[in-house]
């Protein structure tokens, strides 16, 4: 059974970014096997990034490690972080683009990419993708532990809208997504939305409201906006063949409250 | 000898979902490989999608398994197929995307796939490709016979414009491709367009004729239009240095004759 | 360890070519692994691809072969090669795309690709990556040596960008790549940038003269122009913040001069 690393970048393919970053884990790992999750993330959305790795881990093998390189602070002092849960691996920046990972695997252990012997021998300010993040995936295929790559981090980076603030009878979550057809795609999951012993009462962002979550698409007449359970089993805010975002004006971070009775 | 998988889809690669597949594939075959062929098939079009299938499935091994996700119907009552031929196999929803296939290869099994022990637990009314498509790739590689996925389909869908209509001195096909040079490609192959003992007089497509098949692009003055073979061997409608599809009105779906004496 | 075989085309993704390509790999080398490197490149761009392929292939393991296919002449006689260096061999068209191995591998051997037997039964005149390119790297992999794919090519086509003319106390090398932030990068490596007991005085490209090299771009107040060693080792001229390549002026192609005392 091969190792595998994911890669979820920025960069594009025009360049040669990419093929760097695979160079240089088959060179340290022959053995691993890349799989292209996406290059296409917009540039710098660390939110974007957040969103597209928890729409695809849950699916891969537990022993997989996901590499993302979405890094606006590269050559900051930001960390660089692997973070080891029991669904797979995580290496990249600590500036949010774990939120997902984090605050479903809340005793996930993370630590801090510090071990110059587990980069490359020269770390180039610009390009820790090549320099140090896929020579740390290569070396958690080879089986370093993750203690020797650096310290314990107490505090990572979690973006605001991926925190879910829980309430006796509510809880506020956000829209982490707004995707190409205009789905406001929030950061309540299925098992979030179920509390045993009462009833739902109302769902609101912003000015709107809806008192129940609807089965599928179809239960809803066209143009009408409803909120169901999307693909990924996250709460969503759809308008039937229409583009809810613009028509109800929900935008990424917007509040979403859910109350019991 | 690795067993492979093929992706074909309209999902794009700023989003999750071929990465979403890709992990299911690996979780219930760890050995298969994946490979990309096409993420970028315009959104729902069934028709690019069977093309561009027809462009690479004869040059893979023939114990591949090509997964096709084009599918506006995903949810209603159109059906997933498994197709088995001596070329491949072929998996996705029965809406056309697999008229070349079906075409050529006219002995083909055809099977529903309905067997939800073959799915994931728990299946979205709207990706099929994680829940229903990539888990029946992964058991035909783990050698699931082609039965235990459902009943035998007599009559798959077939695009229209893969129809061939052949008379005793005639054949009817239709452009299934216009590329980005504007180039018209049919499907008309190679071997449908020799009949023994008789002479080709003329290729027809709406009011404009043609009276032989250049041999090159090079026989052809600059800004003429011509008949060729194209390097799949499919007859095709050219304009030397030009767009024939914009400057001789021919889009997808039209008709094209051709006469013999 | 399974062989290596990396792509670098100007298809594209919303085609059949690359999946064509990537199939006859698999058939004729069934253990070989395919790496995407980019088919973004542009249209015909065979600097683009000699910049990309550059920045991508000294990161993979020597073993690898690197397929390379912008391919403006195909059809022509210009030939098809094979090279091969300690870092790894190249397959393309002979048109330059080479340029940046060819400058840095002196001594490389090239032979070009003339024998029937290594390539697909009928060879199109359109698609010599599916027919000639592909196959050869699959038979390299297979351990075919360099000297039966055909005759040694003494001149090679190399880019005029991508040469370096060395005087007693001056260098001229080229801008060789701008990329999408407009910083323009030169064939000048760190390595030639080193003139032992000289001092370097100066660096100039048109009318724009710079008298150092700075460390990092943190050197350098937001808006100013500065030469930099970017993240591949290479000099490249770059504005804090800015677009080099508008602001100054500077395109693909242009000298750039640097000057010892």
């Amino acid at each position: 059974m091969p190792e595998l690393v994911t890669l979820i970048t920025d960069f594009g393919l025009k360049d040669s970014y990419v093929g760097a970053m695979k160079g240089v884990l088959k060179t340290l790992a022959p053995d691993l096997e890349v799989i292209d999750i996406s290059h296409e993330i917009p540039s710098q959305d660390v939110a974007a990034a957040a969103w597209v790795l928890n729409g695809a881990y849950p699916y891969f093998p537990d022993h997989t490690v996901h590499v993302v390189v979405v890094d606006p602070g590269v050559g900051t002092d930001r960390k660089g972080v692997a973070v080891d849960t029991n669904q797979g691996s995580f290496i990249g920046p600590d500036n949010g683009v774990f939120s997902g990972i984090l605050s479903t695997h809340k005793g996930a252990k993370i630590v801090a990419l510090e071990n110059p012997k587990l980069m490359r021998e020269k770390v180039s300010s610009t390009f820790h993708g090549r320099d140090i993040f896929a020579p740390a995936a290569a070396h958690l295929c080879l089986g370093t532990p993750l203690g020797d790559f650096g310290e314990g981090v107490a505090d990572p980076v979690i973006l605001e809208m991926w925190e879910v603030e829980e309430g006796q009878n509510e809880l506020v979550g956000h829209v982490v997504h707004v995707d190409r057809f205009g789905n406001s795609l929030t950061n309540l999951s299925r098992d979030m939305l179920v509390k045993e012993g009462k009833e739902l009462s109302q769902i609101r962002t912003g000015d709107h409201r809806f008192s129940s979550i609807r089965k599928t698409y179809g239960d809803t007449p066209s143009g009408e906006a409803a909120v169901l359970l999307g693909s990924n089993d996250m709460l969503e805010i759809a308008v039937t063949g229409g583009d809810a975002s613009s028509r109800l004006g929900i935008k990424r971070g917007d509040k979403v409250l859910v109350r019991w009775e």
